[in-house]
């Protein structure tokens, strides 16, 4: 698969699962002119062992940066690291893959408490908040200059400059009877709601300057969140929404999308 | 008007705008074995006056109850005051209307705050989750013993037991592009979708117990946070809110509907 991704790409909670795999497989399908910043909480702790190996696989073309998305601190200190290492293309993607589950295991109203509502929506949502309010002047360099170079077209792309907020079906509402009796997971779902209301919202703020914003869902996938029970593998995934992200445009900015390209409803 | 509601009522917010109006016209149009809770953040103080006034218009008939739905010690202090004075009937009706917006007036991204997002979230919807979390036990007693009531019918209603999420039309993910550009507020949109989400899981959750959950849009009104524009005095939409409540069953559990009865989008 050629992909229409490159630039400075960067991805969110990349120590294992489908953030570690997006950064495989951008290290090993994009062309030279791509970097890809990695973060992740510990860069120097054993969970992100994997995550160094790739660094050593694709060298030059991946750094590490630490980044907990709990931590307004750290948010400004990630940014300001690949700011100062980025030139002047600017961000062309910013994948907010960073996500947390509380409780651990899906858990009924009376299993859940406060600290569970509000840690789960400090990290994936406040988190990809303040992270696109403080790569946005990034972002928006990097569409400027998409708009003088022929290849990227004059339509909003991720090769020209995106934010990609990777949500989940069961952010859908209207499918909560459907997947409710298996997944109750309220802080999950009330802050993956909320993530596709702060997709859109981004959608219209940033279109006037050509950054694109769309939500999308990896598939159930094989992860330590996902568990043993889910029928896709992380490089079917991974190599699904890439292929996604390759072909949205301008109709796709503030939207809920699947793997496969398929909407979601809100 | 004859309204379909009474027995115990419980109102969060209510020493202004909707929440007193919701009171003022329960107080008027329910019959004698109503009783409603009225709750807010400053029962003794200056802003509660109103409120205060209408516990001797409808004497016997109102209890004030001191309420912080951003402090949930405060919560549960009011469940435990409200669980005393209750008595074997459980409680009918929940109304979370309580909620905040910050920034006080609409406003991008770049002038909103992680502390404007946090803040917003724990009132709107934790505060919501904890109050349906510890007054379940009194829903679903009340929800029993309309079961043996035959004016109550076999389905679902306010008059039985229910949790009224006061939501918005700006909630709506779908409509977003139609209502953003006036009015981003990111905190409150985020806050009011997972707010929506909220309000389906607990329908699916407390359907087997014949508990009721919906979400209700009170129209664009004229109050403090509706601001000089709004089209709807609170009377208008207090009025027809009460009469949706009236006639809300089972089919409309876990949708949100506005002051009209009218389905509004996810």
């Amino acid at each position: 698969m050629s992909l229409k991704l490159g630039g400075n790409i960067l991805v969110t909670g990349t120590n294992r699962g489908i953030g570690l795999e997006l950064v495989k497989q951008l290290g090993e399908k994009t062309g030279e002119d791509a970097h890809i910043y990695a973060c992740c909480r510990d860069p120097e702790g054993a969970r992100a062992k994997a995550l160094r190996e790739l660094t050593t696989l694709y060298a030059g073309k991946i750094t590490i940066i630490k980044l907990d998305m709990s931590d307004e601190a750290s948010i400004s200190a990630a940014v300001q690291a690949v700011s100062k290492q980025i030139g002047a293309g600017g961000l062309n993607l910013l994948i907010n893959n960073a996500a947390i589950n509380k409780p651990a295991s899906p858990a009924p109203l009376s299993a859940t408490g406060k600290k569970d509502m509000m840690e789960v929506y400090e990290t994936n949502v406040v988190g990809p908040f303040l992270l696109a309010k403080m790569f946005l002047q990034l972002l928006k360099t990097a569409a400027e200059i998409g708009s003088l170079e022929k290849d990227k077209g004059d339509d909003m792309s991720c090769r020209r400059s995106a934010i990609i907020n990777i949500s989940t079906l069961i952010s859908s509402i209207e499918k909560c009877p459907e997947t409710f009796p298996t997944a109750p997971m309220y802080p999950y779902r009330t802050s993956k709601a909320a993530l596709n209301m702060l997709t859109r919202c981004q959608a219209e703020e940033f279109k006037i300057h050509n950054v694109l914003v769309t939500a999308i869902h990896p598939g159930w996938v094989l992860t330590e969140m996902g568990g043993e029970m889910a029928p896709l593998t992380t490089q079917e995934s991974v190599l699904g929404m890439l292929s996604v992200m390759s072909s949205l445009s301008s109709k796709d900015s503030g939207m809920l999308v699947d793997w496969k390209g398929d909407r979601i409803p809100w």
